[in-house]
């Protein structure tokens, strides 16, 4: 077998360490004489790899005792009808700040339940300019609702390849982040937010689970009935196993934690990121024959996005970098060009290796 | 490594082949030199596997064109919540067979969005005596409303080992069912139903995908705004990729499905699911020593349940079963007794050791 370079935004690569020790359990889990599939979720075997994913996450983000980390299904897109379901009471308005495609999808499901009785959305902020997104806004940008029920943003944008170096300040208004394409990439102060939430098909593990980090004063707010499945307080109160969870899917995420660890945890991770981001950009400022996508101030470090100077070359840049293993870098279609996810498993080599391919492009077109 | 014998009443055991062949490619799919959990959901290599997963499911279920399949996320439990927001408009009603536990929660999270708008809840029937259910109605006790949106049923009671061996008759009005633990194991008239639902995690695969098959002129009476992953419109015409699919877990499935149709299809798979159920009853029937929960005429062919005649034997029973590689007998705390779950892929031969033991047990307590 030989591993390809994986470049893909997500679903994304996954540490081979983690894949393989979830596939030499595969068919049977210790020695239980089963899968893990095939363990009920109230069995000791599986409340063991719930309940150590569960304190993995906590430890690596440093959750403090205010919150609770969730496994809940359904992707960010269920969060983000959820949301304000449990949290936008009619006659109240939460702040939507948008600086990508997915912040803008937040935004409107929470509309739509306008026709389900759930307050007003206000957009305090959005920097969208010619259908393109270049950058995060500042501070003094935002306006801000005094009295919202809570604030949203979306961390890391991954279509346009910009990020929140800073987060905004919210004041006393709870702050709820969609971390989906850069949680565990770097250090983070939980204390800060009212509840985060991601997708784990990033840099956490397969898809079809979601992680959800909730400042349990936070859930009194809800007072209506909702649909149990999307009703926080129940989920925290049953500790994700409410109903039967992604079993397989948790069982993979624990590997992929056990991993991150294993790195050194975070700061390692952070820094390691920090470093192939700082690689990337500098080779695409470098030369003018690359045009980078992204504001400076804003660039993401997980998707780095550019176009070439000539934009006839870029269906030749793909084409070339697929031949040689470099896999997954067409930018997405509301940008164009070029875009590479270099993800936590992403190691240095790759970028290394996509950098050198680079060059030589250039020496060879330009 | 020995594998144990299992009788899980879900997530339940799954076919060996299946399990070997997801476990040989779970590093490397094919030639692609990654996971399938690492390929974008958009990418040829998951679609193959997605649109596989589905012919399989509409091949071995006879699923009519009328009819689309879709792959969601929540478990059946989300269902629950997302039939009456599509289905149930204001001023409705909606009939709710009560066969069970799960029946109750389907009936009780459907009254509970009365909050967010939707129409009535009408119990058509139930079955409970004493907070047990040991039987499913006829047709002749369903007091069912003409005009109602559709008549929910529940095909299979895991709790209390019941099933109904003829649906009802629903005449005009859409039959919805949550066939979550009878799905794929006996053959099926699909053209019959409006609905039908399920967690995968009894015969399908592991859990967190539900499976619904939905019939396609249903889904024009929903015309309120709902949230985009609860609306059926949406998955449809997306055809299940709206947002990242567990793409795991419908890895698995094609697995799954696969193995079934290696050993003959539904008819192939529906004939031994009744030898094996009429051999284990045959032996609750031959002594007084063991007395069968369900009546007769309700007796579920995946889960079944008794008690001894001296309940003080049944937690002898489960330590030596469980000692000698038979697990997960313990009944449900609300029968209490005893429960043998055993779904597509506990072979005869499971079936058969458990009645030896039976024998042997009654021969050493009688």
């Amino acid at each position: 077998m030989s591993r390809v370079i994986n470049f893909n935004a997500g679903p994304a690569g996954l540490p081979l360490p983690a894949l393989e020790r979830a596939r030499d359990e595969f068919i049977e889990f210790g020695k239980s004489g089963m899968s893990i599939m095939e363990h009920s979720h109230r069995g000791k075997d599986y409340e063991g790899v719930h309940n150590e994913a569960i304190a993995l996450l906590k430890e690596l983000l440093a959750v403090p005792a205010t919150h609770e980390v969730l496994f809940m299904q359904g992707g960010a897109h269920l969060q983000f009808s959820t949301i304000p379901l449990n949290f936008l009471p009619p006659g109240k308005t939460a702040d939507y700040v948008i600086t990508g495609n997915w912040a803008n999808v937040a935004a409107s499901e929470a509309k739509k339940l306008g026709a389900l009785g759930v307050g007003k959305v206000n957009v305090a902020g959005n920097t969208e300019v010619e259908k393109k997104f270049t950058r995060v806004p500042t501070q003094a940008e935002l306006k801000l609702t005094p009295d919202a029920t809570y604030v949203h943003t979306t961390s890391n944008n991954t279509i346009f390849g910009t990020q929140f170096q800073a987060f905004p300040d919210t004041g006393a208004v709870p702050h709820i982040c969609d971390m989906s394409s850069d949680i565990l990439s770097r250090k983070l102060d939980v204390s800060k937010f009212g509840m985060i939430y991601a997708g784990a098909q990033k840099n956490i593990g397969p898809s079809g689970v979601t992680v959800v980090i909730v400042k349990k004063d936070a859930l009194a707010r809800c007072t209506r009935p909702i649909p149990s499945m999307l009703d926080y307080r129940i989920h925290v109160k049953k500790e994700s196993l409410y109903n039967t969870p992604s079993t397989v899917g948790i069982f993979v995420i624990e590997q992929v934690l056990q991993w991150i660890q294993d790195e050194g945890g975070l700061s390692a991770i952070h820094a390691r990121n920090e470093d192939k981001a700082a690689r990337l950009y500098a080779e695409l400022d470098r030369t003018a024959f690359w045009r980078p996508h992204a504001n400076p101030d804003s660039r993401s470090r997980m998707n780095v996005t550019w176009r070439i100077h000539n934009p006839d070359l870029e269906a030749v840049f793909i084409k070339e970098a697929t031949a040689v293993g470099l896999n997954g870098l067409k930018g997405h279609r509301d940008v164009g060009g070029l875009r590479a996810s270099i993800y936590n498993a992403c190691p240095t080599e790759s970028v290394d290796a996509l950098i050198a391919f680079m060059k030589d492009f250039e020496k060879r077109n330009g």
